[in-house]
């Protein structure tokens, strides 16, 4: 029991006060959704109608016990085991004859009837732990009639009273889908989903934060943070970091309000502000010249894995070399050009103007990556291109042309805050929000309901002032052209930038720039003061704030 | 006082028992070496005889104020500011009267007499803190004789009693050389080192670790600890981890030992079996393929980055491209050509046959980057060699012609664990230890003795009972052909394949191929139950211990 994984087995999360007696309360409908959009109603006729969901007193005592399987969609989070141990407790604490059944390998599990019953002795070994090997995770979605077919197969052997569906926006609209089917369909089983997700794109009015995301910003902010005092000491480096998160720009944006790193791109903000790759490169060599004038040769740079995909010419670019790679005439020519730098050409001449200036001002590396890595359908790797080193290139490059102004020596190093933050140990917040959230989804299959998403609110008071909630999926749903279908989805949230967060940084950044007022954040504590051991992002304290000098 | 980094100011290093009242010891000259190093013995005919130095009862109440300078060389490590914090508290102790002096970014501080006074309510904001920014540190080395007699000027016009010099091997004999330098001199400041490096290559029957070494194989089995959980958990992604720590792969095999990755590279076993570039690729896939017939498509390897240095093909092919880059008749006309392949097919057409097929063996990216990035000498920058990425090209080359026996799906992550555990908030034990050796630094200056290393040891028993001792520099250096020439130096600790560290990776390292045995070991705590705030590394309690299986 010595080390610190083991040590954290035996870690109570709290509940809040409203959750410690299951035995006496009970949730109940409640005030109906302000709007449901009328396509989304059209796509499922027998869920569309659905009220919130409250706690309140239980009237009758019996409390029958109950079967429920529970599956983990998509990428990892920090607390996912933690729902699932809060899911047990609560069955458990419901009617001790209760089952929870783990589907493995995520959806796929469900649809292949792949699972495995979990004990309390298993449970107890994942008990506040990382990852999500307990059951395995998967990216499957249940998409097809022969999927949904397949799954009502075995809800229905198992004889489940619901799922609770573990998963991001996507994996959350897909169990709207699901329950929607076993309604039309008359089959018992309730669905519920859970908001995970590091990326904290799955919030709005209903959700304060998708859990995963404390772990995560957290855990990158101490990297940075680190990365930051390294710079600071040896004076020489300019360290290009990489922020995992998707799209959105909120784990950077957390990890800035942490850290106070020297520049930080906002991918939102790039697209409001429809920047170039050239103008963000500008930026970043006005800064490192001004530093440079004052003797500082290092600093800290912030870049969101999402910021390519937000920037107009680069997304023409890409589109137009999907298209002159895998369907039009020329493919076949550059495809057979064994030399390199003659492809590249080849490529450069077929371009339209503005992608090819694009295109030109491209490091070497990334031109030739974008042309000859392409995935199964032909088409350039996005998400492979390593935008901070994109960046380097371009301010190596620039800093050469103004080398008449710039007189420092610039020295720089790529970095990516990625996969080490998904599968660390929950912090205390993870930790104690997932086991609530659990709670919540195994009160909602006991009170019958279903299309639900468990929700857990005011998570910036101490935690037995929490309250909770359940909420209609179909209320948080719209429809999206997607490949130029519409289909319903769970809108992402992007950073807002008329939000608080997104204004607190705005007012710091300038002075973040020039004067190294790095903050070192260190490592998650489990021990200690609450003050340190129980802290929130800034983020949701921000949003939660009345006023941004607040926050 | 909130945040973490804050509270630490306020943590008392525990000191061992030894260290309690300095008022009443002083430091004693004991045994002489054994033996010292005749060569280096004509090199410093004035400082070349010096006993130990050990703990004793003070005889005389007198204890004068001392005027101490301190400077930080080389590249960071957890403790530094301990260090400083520890010279700090006990010469104040000796005498409320001393003074502490700080030279600025390293030994050119010395040269160009930069400093800053170290006041009391300076020095409480480093208490306990990560990085080396309370004074900056440099790898300038004093050693032409201007700067030496430039250094010589500085002390003596700040009257200094003592200089302590923070650094690894180099800057510890460059120590012992300055020492030398003010004795035969007649300059009345005494020289001091201490031996820090995350690397964990300076140590020796004297010092049983360098600081730094805990913090930073701590920091990274965290990071490798989440991505193995990650790896496990997703069961997608093999991750090629390259590990900072120079030649040596001590920080590697501590890493290992605490997070039983896969498959892990000690470079020095590579070395004394002489295997190439592809044999151990080949082993790597030799694994990749057993895992994937039992559905294993994850995994974590460790990729020390000294490892390309020790694989004699590469040497020999480093050394060859030096020559015909830089100084060959073909020199000239490489670098004229623009093209990248047609150059590429130039450099492989004039190198010796072995060479050539080394070279070809790569992938394009190292291939092109081996040739075109020089350092201002034109030699091949091997520090920038992306290793991680060249065994996954390795790899999934030798996939592909494996692909009768490899059914599997090879997807790979590059990694590197580098700059985010060199400034980190020291762990306990180099919190403790650093403390430690501050006050061990001020004894040997305040006893008068010059060209010493602090030492403290027993360093796997509580902290009160860690003995200390001053040990003459000279007695650890040695000479060594360095660019034709014989120049002193403390040896490099490379891995020792016999000794206890390493036999215990290798009675476990077959199992963790296939099994997946990861231990999480989660970040470093500060609060807590002793037995995770304290422990040592596994490096360390194995040396130790009496055998294997006791570790």
């Amino acid at each position: 029991m010595e080390n610190l994984a083991n040590q954290r087995k035996n870690y109570k999360p709290t509940l809040p006060n409203t959750l410690k007696d299951l035995q006496s309360i009970t949730l109940e409908k409640g005030e109906h959704p302000s709007h449901v959009d009328s396509n989304v109603a059209e796509l499922i006729p027998n869920t569309k109608s659905q009220p919130f969901m409250h706690i309140t007193e239980k009237k009758s005592d019996v409390s029958n016990a109950l079967k429920i399987g529970v599956v983990l969609s998509g990428g990892q989070a920090a607390g996912g085991h933690n729902v699932i141990t809060g899911i047990y407790d609560a069955i458990k604490k419901i009617n001790p004859n209760s089952e929870l059944i783990g589907f493995l390998n995520g959806p796929s599990g469900i649809i292949n009837s792949e699972y495995k019953e979990l004990t309390s002795d298993f449970i107890d070994l994942y008990r506040n732990q990382g990852g999500f090997d307990m059951i395995g995770a998967g990216r499957t979605k249940i998409e097809t009639l022969e999927q949904f077919e397949n799954s009502a197969k075995t809800v229905t052997k198992l004889n489940l009273d619901g799922i609770v569906i573990i998963g991001g926006d996507d994996s959350n609209t897909n169990a709207a889908l699901l329950a929607e089917y076993f309604e039309k369909e008359n089959i018992k089983t309730k669905v519920v989903g859970v908001p995970k997700t590091i990326d904290g794109d799955l919030k709005n009015e209903h959700i304060e934060v998708s859990f995963g995301f404390d772990t995560a910003t957290k855990t990158y902010s101490d990297i940075i943070g680190n990365i930051a005092r390294d710079a600071l000491s040896a004076g020489k480096y300019y360290f290009f970091i990489k922020m995992m998160g998707r799209s959105a720009s909120h784990v950077t944006l957390e990890c800035a309000l942490q850290t106070h790193p020297n520049y930080t791109i906002i991918a939102e903000e790039v697209a409001a502000n429809k920047k170039t790759l050239q103008s963000i490169a500008d930026e970043m060599c006005d800064m490192i010249i001004k530093r440079a004038e004052k003797g500082k040769n290092h600093g800290v740079i912030l870049i969101p894995e999402g910021t390519i995909e937000f920037i107009p010419e680069f997304k023409a670019l890409i589109s137009e070399l999907n298209d002159l790679l895998s369907t039009s005439k020329h493919a076949e020519k550059i495809a057979n050009t064994e030399n390199r730098e003659e492809r590249i050409n080849l490529v450069t001449q077929q371009l339209s103007k503005e992608s090819a200036q694009c295109y030109q001002t491209l490091p070497y590396e990334i031109k030739l990556q974008m042309i000859m890595d392409r995935d199964p359908h032909g088409n350039v790797q996005v998400s492979k291109i390593e935008t901070e080193r994109l960046f380097i290139e371009l301010v190596k490059s620039q800093l050469k042309e103004k080398s008449s102004k710039y007189k420092g020596k610039f020295s720089a190093q790529p970095l990516f805050c990625g996969y080490e933050g998904r599968s660390c140990l929950p912090s205390n917040f993870d930790s104690q929000y997932c086991y609530s959230l659990g709670h919540v989804a195994a009160l909602l299959i006991n009170s019958g309901v279903t299309g639900y998403m468990a929700s857990v609110q005011n998570l910036t008071l101490p935690v037995k002032d929490w309250t909770v909630a359940g909420i209609p999926i179909s209320a948080m749903m719209t429809m999206e052209k997607r490949k130029g279908k519409l289909k319903p989805v769970i809108e992402k949230a992007l950073v807002d930038l008329n939000g608080k967060p997104f204004q607190k940084f705005v007012e710091s950044r300038e002075s973040w720039k020039f004067n190294d007022e790095y903050i070192y954040p260190g490592p998650i504590q489990f021990f200690g003061p609450e003050s340190i051991t129980d802290l929130t992002s800034i983020t949701l304290d921000c949003e939660k704030s009345h006023s941004v000098s607040k926050c």
